[in-house]
């Protein structure tokens, strides 16, 4: 792994995906989709979601494993359900043509269910409640499971559940009584850690954090490499075993798609995503408790308020208590004035792949 | 405390909580349903919600915190939507006027919220979300919050969030072709450690497993005394800590109830629950994705019988590797049959309160 780094901007990160994604067979919409997913991740500091991700959707893309030309269907199966089937497409097409009917039946009904179905996520997880909390006052959840890496705990010792992050956003009220473009988000794996962050610490040979993972033989390890031939570990002990088991049932069984350890049977090793469910559900939050949107984000102010003179007191005492997204909407104000700096090696296999000379 | 203990039946626990709640003025049917809910916390092998609520119950309904007249509102703010005013009576008999209309709503609509609001909630949580996947088929969610005794993770080190449980249930098929009558359900605080166990640690000089607590300066403390002064942690680190605030703000936003710091400004102290909100969500998950119950049910099956062979294969190997609620539907089982045990001066207290001779 080269430690060299290229200092670059937003809008060459998102050019060069976009050139790379058409050049092997995603159609110009999809494309500019994915593309701006990724420069998304990259502009909020998230490098694993990022450009990272660019050759697993290419050679996916490429070999035929992704249905590039696929056309996502919708259909309301009841009043307060959505669903979008994905064709063996990507995920990310199919939310957005999902999400719009999610909103409309979460207004209508008060609470809204969107299953998207036989799709490839490989993306992160927040964007797909951010906005919804952001632009439509919804509070939101998205569920996701992948091919299997973690481990029942206690007492399982081969990978079971899917990394299985889950997704929560609220929206908060801005300084003008509108909705604020920060709303409280959070995406966090059931994994004690990310199977990217693992990935990079078995190359330059980092030890992990007890309780990341079991070797090949069922035994704790900090040895990262053996921990990628073993099983990762749920965060939290039961606790996070139950969430990340809840997340593949909510993921997988509602849409009829593959559970984490079938994905896992039938991956074709190309390094790109696993054929997936996902389920978001949106709440209509001034309409589900009958109080209003005023009463409802003055509420949820009441909370944040409290949290936020808590975080001034811990930073005056030199602790750090930080709301969750908080360094993201950081970065997001940061990136597109000093840029993104992506390894040279990685750059170079993204300039590659949209056939553009270094 | 007594390390004597009494062994009773189900039936006698029924009936002094019964008699102890009519003497405070619950009405017959209120107290039939905390009674029975009281008991169902001793069948499952779950004493710190069985007898151990009974002194708290009386007192505040005694001292008239909560009204044992009030009696339960229903609403539909949105066709999906359900709400209950409890009037600042008992959370239990507002939420058997809500389950019907949310099994409705949820069949209506393929899925429905409950809020529950101004109650007083002082039960376990899976008894509000288990019936409905063993008794309706739907795949339900409930969250509750109570008075702060949680830190924020990092950072936090005074009480800001409740215990915050979440519990969790979907249904399974039984060997017949129906609705098992054991679901998978989990109900987990989002605290490391269940307060009752704390308050049990303290009284025994038992130290705590590290990661439970901070004294009163902040510092991490085993000693379970100091933690009660303190605050208690989340469990899992940051990512439980998000969950302990998306379970606060569900719970008490929606509902325009209280949040936990708020509950503990508010508090009188006597040993009872504080007044909260409560959020059920069941969605109806054979018309969700659209597949029907019967393949619906069959996909749930598929994760769970591949999860009960590894846990076969666990046994063999002298590991325990069980699904959430295992133990519980075993307790249930041995129960009825064996009776159960209560500490002796607990007993006492609460054959007092019922108003019986020893």
């Amino acid at each position: 792994m080269s430690l060299t780094v290229v200092r670059t901007t937003l809008a060459d990160c998102e050019q060069i995906c976009r050139k790379a994604l058409t050049k092997v067979g995603l159609p110009a919409t999809a494309a500019g989709i994915v593309a701006e997913n990724i420069t998304s991740a990259e502009r909020d500091g998230c490098a694993s979601h990022g450009m990272f991700r660019l050759p697993g959707y290419c050679e996916s893309l490429r070999n035929g494993k992704i249905n590039a030309e696929a056309v996502p269907v919708s259909s309301f199966p009841a009043p307060g359900c959505v669903v979008v089937d994905a064709g063996g497409g990507l995920s990310l097409p199919a939310r957005n043509v999902g999400l719009p009917l999610l909103v409309e039946r979460a207004r209508s009904q008060g609470v809204a269910t969107l299953v998207i179905s036989r799709a490839f996520h490989f993306a992160a997880l927040w964007p797909d409640v951010e906005a919804l909390a952001a632009k439509h006052g919804l509070v939101a959840f998205a569920f996701l499971n992948s091919k299997a890496f973690v481990a029942h705990a206690p007492g399982g010792v081969k990978p079971l559940y899917g990394t299985n992050p889950f997704a929560f956003s609220c929206p908060r009220l801005s300084s003008d009584g509108g909705l604020s473009e920060e709303p409280l988000v959070f995406d966090q794996a059931s994994a004690a850690m990310a199977r990217g962050d693992m990935q990079l610490a078995a190359r330059s040979g980092t030890p992990l954090p007890p309780g990341a993972a079991l070797d090949a033989n069922g035994e704790p390890t900090v040895d990262a490499a053996a921990g990628l031939q073993g099983a990762q570990l749920p965060f939290g002990g039961h606790k996070g075993s139950s969430i990340a088991l809840m997340v593949e049932l909510l993921a997988a069984s509602l849409g009829g798609d593959a559970f984490a350890f079938e994905a896992l049977a039938s991956d074709s090793g190309d390094g790109g995503p696993t054929k997936h469910g996902e389920l978001i559900l949106a709440i209509d939050p001034g309409r589900c408790g009958g109080q209003g949107r005023e009463a409802f984000l003055a509420r949820v102010e009441t909370l944040m308020t409290h949290i936020e003179a808590e975080a001034l007191e811990a930073g005056a005492s030199g602790r750090s208590l930080r709301l969750p997204s908080q360094r993201r909407f950081q970065n997001r104000k940061r990136t597109p004035v000093e840029g993104i700096e992506i390894s040279e090696d990685l750059y170079q296999r993204c300039l590659n792949l949209a056939g553009d000379d270094p």
